[in-house]
């Protein structure tokens, strides 16, 4: 059960409804998943985020598949188990193989193991990282 | 300064040395990184993450730079400083531009603001999230 | 199922007991929740604990309701979906609205956003953030 | 360092240049910190990041100062010292006392403890505490 | 349910085989729990764990039980329930007794809250602490 | 730079006082480290702190040395850098050896890369790590 209401479509502020027509439209389906339905509780918020998301995940230098997978890895390290479930299924959706999910995996438990090591032993960055990428 | 001594080469048991000798076959450079000469303190646990890290990070389903820019979205969920800017500088050199850098560091971004807003909201995980992946 | 025994009254050593007696007295109420009866299994801890939180939250700087709300912020980061639903309980109790409610949960949002960024782009402290308060 | 660079004024492109005109408006100062110059690297972000933090932090059902320290709250259990500096700086601007801010440090000291204990033990939820807020 | 299959004996590859064969062998046991059931569909994977968590839970210089207390420590931290109830019993199997698990469950508590109010606080170190253990 | 002033013996309130001289009395030294001169904006908080500390690192079914080296874990996971040093410096006064603490890494970085592994495939959890310890 969560903290608020997971609100129906017949429960939803015009704001509200706005915000889910444009995900239909969006995503091509009919289905809006129930984080929309509770952020619904808060329209500003709602759609602020609809948009910030639609923005992220849209079309961009980053392969779309990529970024699901990124949003996977983060979702993992910050332990959110409904976001692995719903980015895990999104990723799946955009071509990512069972392979290719192992191997996410893999990485993610290799970044964690190494980020604490580092952090244990408190190592002294290396000059040759120090760069901002500019040229 | 580091917890423990960050060895120079000529402080290195021949087990650690033999490590080394490996990291820069296999880099096809003569340059160690201060986060192997901290791990050089323990040779075994040395040549284990060695060994790790070389099959996690190599060839395989994904796309190397893609591996590198998980790995850097993983650290930076993971606050570890020495990992973003060591990981970072790997990344660039395997080619991901600073538009993609900037797309990765808004989708980790985007992935902790939702993480949070789920885990307030205790969202109930929809069923068609509670997919296997199996056929 | 918790990973220790979740005490009854009638299996509460004296110690224990008598801290579940203030419990009660301090919040009015013969209802005294899972926690403490988790730690009542050290007696020494549950005592230290309840009257560290009853120091902490009771009467003081801070509105009781603000208290209560960065308890919630705080559980939310950690991920712990027991504190999140039992003080956000509380702080409804404390006056707490939902608008309110769903104000924090945009505000720890937006926070865990910016916190990420920040650490992926490392970006330098302003010299004007430095202060202590001190004047 | 920066993993990007801090951009100077001169530096901007012209969306990132009218997104900073917008928050010497907003905040009436001619200081824009380095968390806007860094972000200056991706204006799209940059645009979002500051539209979606002036509609957080605005007006609404909370005080200003208390969704200050709400930010400084997540900030600490985030571990991120920008931020926690930046938004104890703001706070601090907006009313908040050095009583109050050790009352806030209290507080997410003693959440944190609980946290974790509530964790280690895996506290069954009380029925108590499964409301939605809803009537 | 898992997020990928959890592998029965029949369904596993030979290399998944071999590494169950020696998990067996190791612990004297034929119960082979969950976790590696879900890493066998990635054999390679499965393989480096598990020889990882040999080599590093096998005898060493400390004692098992101390190990086992400090990977149930970790667990708690990183709020990853599997681990902590796996690691709980595999501690007691190696004696640790209740009032040693409440008193670790004690300095967990504790190190989570003064490791808070010290990043709060910024509080900057003390010389004293800067040893690297080297003599 | 700290956020609160680090407060030298001559700026203490009576009641810090009183708390630095038991802090004194029980290490048997005169140094007191800025982790309390920073609490000593808030007597009461510092007070409190020290005598949970006290209490919780102090005699008890563990051994001290163990006490100190689960803080230094736990710190390493919540990326404390000065509890990191403090307690790894306490550890070493305690008589932990530097193979022991290379190995409390080791076992650090394993838990930190299984928490998550364990996350990202949501692996369920086998009856037979549902104890609870009672007999």
């Amino acid at each position: 059960m969560s903290t608020v209401p997971v609100l129906a479509d017949d429960a939803l502020s015009p704001e509200a409804a706005a915000v889910f027509a444009d995900i239909r439209a969006t995503r091509n389906t009919d289905f809006v998943n129930n984080f929309w339905r509770a952020l619904a509780n808060d329209p500003a918020l709602l759609k602020r985020t609809w948009e910030s998301l639609k923005a992220v995940m849209g079309p961009g230098a980053l392969d779309p598949k990529v970024k699901e997978m990124l949003y996977v890895a983060v979702s993992i390290a910050n332990g959110c188990e409904y976001c692995i479930r719903s980015h895990t299924t999104a990723a799946r959706a955009k071509g990512m193989t069972e392979a290719e999910f192992m191997e996410l995996v893999a990485v993610v438990g290799m970044a964690s193991e190494t980020n604490r090591i580092v952090t244990a032993l408190q190592v002294p960055i290396d000059p040759a990282f120090m760069g901002t990428g500019a040229r």
